[in-house]
């Protein structure tokens, strides 16, 4: 497909580096890829790596038998149950961050939801700094131009008290590449492939490929496309520096048969799902999937389908999971009580991935042989020993009989879910940060403000 | 544990078989049962068996890589968003029996809930006549005593035209065979898992392990349990008749760390029912399993964990999923919305596990090669010959974006669910029987309520 089709690159500069390497570039800037140059930039990316938090104890394992849960990214709107749907705001994206901060499960922060009271020009310098003063976890940076790269890099330095080598002998955030299905890298995104493989930052590659739209009909045609796609970019990036961090990213849905929509927390989503899965660990790369749904509001639906398509990601062997916390509308909402929803499926699939501790204690064939037939195993030692830390506590999901549950207002769990978020919000301390440090964040969101920010390139 | 500590039996039948089979049977009522007697038993008892509908083509294949899914069995009460929660009555009974009829996805039917409003002695008459007026799919019958199974083995011969030859030919319905945990086996239960066995219908040997009540806290104690307690059941069946057919059942589940209650659709849980699949598969025995929660209402935890549980039950490998559609409130209520967005989940896991086309055609080169960078796939020839049937269709979940999901009244899925099963409802028309044979069933139960029915043995 590469060598005989190739993939056409819009930005100048990713062309050169695809012909340096010995690709072929035609007028139609169509680069066309032998296996063998896509063999070498598999065989250069790293399988598994660390990314680091300013906090260590939030530093994260990509790859290998690790899986990151990462909150969504992206939603233009906002929604709760008091407030409804929004246009995305600072304040929004600040509080969804706050909640990404307050949870362990959830490893690594995101664009939780754009802030549109914010003008582009300025908003990667609103967001990183926010990222830097509310969170100590991995942050994620927009690819929207070398300018406001080149901006988010620099406060990260300053953020986490690094020199320009410091920053580039390490992995301290992330970005997504999507390619412009079919077969299209745009100048923005090979932008960021690029300066973030160059400054040795993780670079996660998801072609968008919507069976049906933008990729063929048929799941295996769509997945032919994701795979094509997904190996030009990560050759872009091991071109640009052999090594650098790179991630095999699947975002395989259809689109609804009736309205041509895009559709998410499919049945074909889930089975994209596992054949990705397949794929990247053929080429032995970390892979990333999501947890998506198509519900517009947090409610059954919501449920099924967010919980299939994460068990898709999940059982499928994914590394690095986007879009596990409060993804809503297919995408086009950050949902506040979502997001605890999804964080009390994400802490059960922490407990469901905790092996079975099968010791000869666990097997418990004493106890057994201990309580006679029609007794009960309530307050026996064995019992009492493990019975605290024995099963998964929900935070949000209710264990309350029928008649409790209706005493208590017969509150479904997205209003149960209203409750947390805003009790979390309330409790929420931000994470420990110099004043000095803060200051020079401060001095340079000033200073670059007023000197007009940076475009968003396109 | 069988050998050493043994399993109590309080049926003398039961008792007296297992002796006469080997097994030392203490004045206890206790029954020690040696690996080599389990061993045979595990030797005989079929590794699939076919299920006989009314309609032949409600046929269906227990074990190997056949999946059969049941609705809902067994709770007191009946819920929908209209009537609220009440006790189950024959009319509920009748309407759940009919959605169940009504979707393919459901393969058999069950006690979907308790007609409480029909005394206990002639319950088993009314749900037996109905499974055979309104249904033709094999049903569950309720191990309840001598009497009530005779009775519904007699109208089941009736219903499908089968003398007594051959009915015991060939496997016509099933029950369930719960243990009382831990390691007994009370009158009733040991009273259907031999008649079953006698007339060769399919006894499902479940223990019910709950860790940390009847069961040890430690879950790899609780399957131990749950292990050893299948097994003897197993044995008494195969013992009875070897070869009469047998499923290796899991329930296991934990109860909630705060109230002790029992909580369903939990990581722990889905961690059994993975362990399940391998302890069934080690055995070589077709095992069942459940789709469960623990949620009052059909909100979205009851999505989550439905899905979470059912994601243990059927990419663990299970052959029979009992309670996969209408289950809520911990298996208190049969609800009619639940039912329906269940259903959706069962299609769903349908289209999930039909295999992937990866032919030539499917991977879709040509069309990819066709289509220039910045295209889609709109439109084209691959896809307008797949587009119809390329992708599920969904029954209740919505596809709409947020401004129609608005205009259309902001319905939660449970809400469109309501719909759905009234409209099922009012289109339903049942399956053909003959008149004479209706006449005959009709007069059996005239009779036998007239000689007072059969009790409940206990």
């Amino acid at each position: 497909m590469l060598a005989d089709n190739g993939m056409k690159v819009l930005l100048e500069d990713g062309r050169r580096r695809f012909a340096e390497a010995g690709a072929s570039v035609d007028e139609d800037f169509m680069v066309r890829i032998d296996p063998e140059l896509v063999g070498q930039a598999i065989a250069s990316a790293p399988r598994q790596f660390e990314l680091v938090a300013r906090n260590p104890e939030r530093n994260v394992t990509v790859g290998g038998r690790s899986v990151v849960l990462a909150p969504v990214g992206g939603p233009p709107h906002a929604i709760d149950l008091d407030r409804g749907r929004r246009a995305g705001t600072l304040e929004d994206f600040c509080d969804l961050l706050r909640l990404s901060q307050s949870f362990d499960v959830i490893h690594v922060t995101s664009q939780q939801v754009e802030p549109q009271d914010v003008p582009v020009h300025l908003r990667h310098l609103e967001t990183t700094r926010s990222y830097l003063t509310l969170a100590d976890k991995v942050p994620f940076i927009y690819s929207r131009g070398k300018g406001q790269v080149t901006d988010a890099f620099e406060m990260l330095r300053i953020g986490l008290g690094l020199t320009e080598d410091e920053f580039v002998a390490h992995h301290y955030c992330y970005t997504v590449i999507n390619t412009n299905s079919p077969r299209q890298l745009d100048i923005p995104m090979a932008l960021g492939l690029i300066q973030f493989a160059e400054m040795n930052q993780l670079a996660i590659v998801t072609p968008f490929t919507l069976a049906g739209a933008m990729a063929p009909v048929s799941l295996a045609g769509a997945l032919v496309l994701q795979h094509a796609e997904a190996l030009a970019g990560i050759t872009l990036s091991q071109i640009t520096r052999p090594g650098a961090p790179v991630v095999y990213g699947a975002f395989t849905s259809n689109v609804d048969m009736r309205s041509g929509a895009p559709a998410f927390g499919t049945p074909e989503a889930v089975k994209a799902a596992f054949a990705s899965g397949q794929l990247a660990r053929y080429i032995g790369l970390p892979w990333r999937s999501s947890g998506v749904c198509t519900s517009n509001t947090p409610d059954a639906q919501a449920g099924y389908e967010t919980m299939m398509n994460m068990m898709g990601a999940a059982l499928g062997g994914a590394n690095f999971i986007l879009h596990t916390a409060g993804w809503l509308e297919s995408g086009l909402s950050a949902s506040y009580e979502k997001f605890i929803l999804d964080v009390e499926m994400a802490q059960m699939f922490a407990e469901l991935f905790s092996p079975l501790d099968s010791s000869p204690e666990e097997m418990a064939i004493e106890a057994i042989a201990t309580i006679q037939p029609g007794g009960h195993f309530f307050g026996i030692e064995h019992t009492l020993e493990r019975y605290e830390k024995a099963f998964y506590e929900p935070v949000v999901f209710g264990r309350q009989n029928f008649g409790q549950w209706e005493e208590a207002g017969s509150l479904t769990a997205a209003q149960r879910a209203n409750a947390v978020w805003k009790q979390v919000l309330a409790d929420f301390e931000p994470p420990p940060l110099d004043d000095w440090i803060r200051q020079e964040l401060d001095d340079f969101v000033g200073r670059r403000s007023a000197e007009g920010g940076a475009p968003s390139e396109s």
